[in-house]
């Protein structure tokens, strides 16, 4: 860690964990935490609060913006914490330009919990606090470089290493640090990130598994498959295994999944089963896969039975998202993708809802938003045991129309924008429904399915994997923001929102 | 639970947990905890410290045997916690036998930090302590139905389900727990036991993966592959996934693997992967199968390029142990599995390695010695990280031997006794060595290996699957009960310790 290529800026809300985070830091990297608040109190004299509560809040400002800068304009600090109210000033902002300007996020609730009762300034009314938080969580966002969920202490040093590989990154790639109880990673989003030849772990031999389109595109890597959920079996796993096997792969070394959902699926699950699992990293190329599929760990193959019957939970060791990906994405699999755009848009509500259902085609803010949705859905249950069944909001008969047609007729996501208009026929949502099913018909996605029979769809419902106990559980909406699963849908009301969405 | 038939007894050396043991079990089981120290402690009118002290060990030998009898014949006591020495009563032991006595074992290191400096008379003198501690180990194994080995205090909470379930076993079963990180679960062990139906977890429906030979004898089950290694491969596994959707297993259901080390590799892999993991008991029917592989949680199949190359880590929901099913098992069969004796006894060293050394037939005591010596190194290493590498003593050549000749050429154990041999010569162990070879001799297992040569052994070493960061490190032996892991070996010893096996 050079102090000449910027320092470690930790940035975040009261509460946030920066002084503790930096230390962390500071004892990793053999260099003195600075801190922010801890500098102006030496310069001033006294307290932050005492000097505040006499002098008030703009000339505090003024004082905190000349100490800040002065600290992030000295060579000797790599990783400093930055005080929650710094970033409202503009030279602020441009300084941090030559940094790693770190998010540290905090849940409101745990951020009032730490701060309050301590005398702070603005940690005084929970009104008042819960406004500034509202109000600072985008900023801290815009600037930052790096986001930290809310997490244990442990978080920024389990993080550093790909800290430090931001670095080595094209600029302007951020970084989204993603827990789950069995593995925490790194998710780079940037664009020209594959060009660059970036790539996080650096050690360990590597194995590309591709698919044919995507190897001709960003080049050939060591096994492609056939493109299309067809190739998604036991058969090609197997090929793609026993070329690992040929190739020399080890515990040490990485299976690089570079596609779509088909690839990662697959490519993840022969790294989880490959001597009974090494590592891999995603790089999703399609817009299903970079708002979707590439996170969470479900790794798998379909069987003729049904889809994703083999797998395995296998966390990625990291995500790479290039968005410019998609640029060379035929017109239909970018419409594909939008289906699970507007699901993850309808699960997060809130700002993502709002920029989706504004109609505009997915834009960096919308694949972030949406990884980021995703990625606190799993934080929450990596089993699918209980919130991340929310994820499967349109995949229940999603998958049976797959499955009726013999995965060839529909994309995964095609499918899905026929499940979520099901679901949401189902949730008794159809202002909601009428909206979505504008977006996806200003798209060309297919508001119907043929080729199978609503009965035979209702009939492999029946056998999803979801189900427990002999009853499948349904994911339903009742506003945006608001989904929830485990529900029980009267099997008339299930015929009658899949013949609703049948062409026939 | 029901009183007449008889009470959960714990018993166990000072500091085990008994009385925590039995008030969590009474919690749960809502009845009375009963503690035999201090019900005699409410007949004498004082404290057994003090009674020992002025009456001596006799006299309170005599006050302590005449309350736990009487304690071990009340109706009301379901849950009862049996003070350190009442076992030396041969009229004690009698009336257990009525009861479900439980052994939980400690540590004597744990023993001594816990019993210590509280005035128990018998917890004075570490040496005194530990001398009692070898005598009464035995003691309580020999009397006890079930065995917790050293755990958390949730543990015979955990195993309660378990300890219930053996009213429901033939007489004479015993139950072993076993602990990983992931997943605890027990070992039922009994003659007879599948004969009888016995089965845990009782609830879920069933599927049962076997083998041809298996299926003749013990019933057809729902899958059956063809016997040998070569069935252990993907298309078998593709096979048995298909035949379980069709069947309709769900996330509720129980995969049984039913057979030898292939079928419970086979079919525990198919548990573990399918709809990403179901539950599965193992019911091991070789010797093979009941002293090592059944245990662990290590699944999988063979590629044509290693064996084992594609698995998972998925622990058992329970073993079921019948060493009656030995009785049909050819005698080449029973052969191969005799290497895996040997093996473990060497690991263990002590009163197993003793009585193998004895040239006697592996018996049930030898048998559940095994069991508990692999399911002790397993407990301290379930992902293969550290200790639990020395279960692969003599593994390495063997694979390399299995490979070279197709996996048809030799039984896995047979292969394992060469390779142990090979192990043996590396590690400078002659005079072991020259014994070992001895015992394999008596029962006609190969000494030496044919249909490749020593070069390409060798060179399929170099490919193990244990290889970390380019080298392949060995198990050795420094003596019985000494097995250290993580060796490097000089290429040229190797090719002389796998020339000396060779046939050629």
């Amino acid at each position: 860690m050079d102090a000449v290529d910027g320092a470690l800026v930790l940035v975040g809300f009261m509460g946030a964990g920066k002084t503790s985070g930096v230390r962390s830091l500071a004892a990793q990297l053999d260099c003195q935490p600075l801190d922010s608040d801890h500098e102006l109190e030496r310069e001033l004299g006294e307290s932050v609060e005492s000097f505040f509560d006499r002098e008030g809040e703009v000339a505090f400002r003024e004082r905190e913006e000349a100490a800040v800068l002065e600290l992030l304009d000295r060579e000797d600090s790599a990783v400093i914490a930055l005080g929650g109210g710094a970033l409202e000033s503009e030279r602020v902002r441009e300084a941090l330009r030559r940094h790693v300007v770190v998010h540290l996020e905090v849940d409101p609730e745990d951020a009032w919990r730490r701060a309050s009762g301590k005398g702070r300034p603005l940690a005084r009314d929970p009104g008042r606090f819960r406004e500034l938080y509202e109000q600072r969580h985008p900023l801290y966002d815009s600037i930052a470089d790096a986001v930290l969920p809310p997490s244990d202490r442990g978080g920024p040093l389990r993080a550093l290493p790909a800290l430090a590989a931001l670095r080595d990154a094209p600029a302007g790639t951020r970084m989204v640090w993603a827990h789950t109880r069995s593995r925490d990673y790194p998710v780079f989003f940037g664009r020209g990130l594959i060009a660059s030849g970036f790539l996080f772990p650096s050690e360990g031999r590597r194995f590309t598994v591709t698919d044919e389109t995507v190897a001709g595109i960003h080049g050939a890597g060591d096994a492609a498959i056939k493109p299309g959920e067809t190739a998604k079996n036991l058969v090609s796993a197997e090929w793609v295994l026993r070329k690992m096997a040929e190739a020399g792969m080890g515990h040490d070394d990485v299976v690089i999944a570079m596609g779509g959902g088909v690839v990662g699926d697959l490519g993840g699950f022969c790294a989880a089963v490959y001597q009974r699992g090494i590592r891999h990293v995603q790089v999703p190329t399609t817009l299903v896969a970079q708002v979707d599929s590439a996170y969470g760990g479900k790794t798998g193959v379909d069987l003729p039975e049904g889809k994703n019957y083999v797998g395995s939970y296998h966390q990625p060791s990291a995500v790479l998202v290039d968005p410019s990906a998609l640029e060379t994405l035929p017109r239909e699999e970018l419409a594909a993708g939008y289906a699970e755009v507007v699901k993850t848009a309808l699960i997060a509500g809130g700002p993502l809802w709002a920029r989706v259902r504004d109609g505009r085609d997915p834009d960096d803010e919308i694949i972030l938003g949406c990884l980021r949705t995703k990625l606190a859905v799993v934080a929450e249950d990596e089993r699918d045991s209980g919130r991340r069944q929310v994820l499967n909001l349109g995949h229940t008969v999603a998958h049976a129309i797959e499955a009726a047609t013999g995965f060839a007729r529909y994309r995964h996501g095609e499918a899905v924008g026929i499940g979520l208009l099901a679901a949401l026929r189902l949730s008794g949502r159809d202002a909601i429904r009428k909206e979505v099913a504008g977006l996806f018909a200003e798209r060309g996605l297919p508001l119907s399915f043929g080729g199978a029979s609503p009965a035979e769809v209702v009939e492999l419902v029946g056998r999803d994997k979801k189900r427990r106990g002999g009853d499948v559980p349904f994911v339903l909406v009742q506003a945006p923001g608001e989904v929830t699963y485990g529900h029980q849908v009267d099997p008339a009301d299930l015929l009658a929102a899949v013949e609703e969405v049948h062409a026939g």
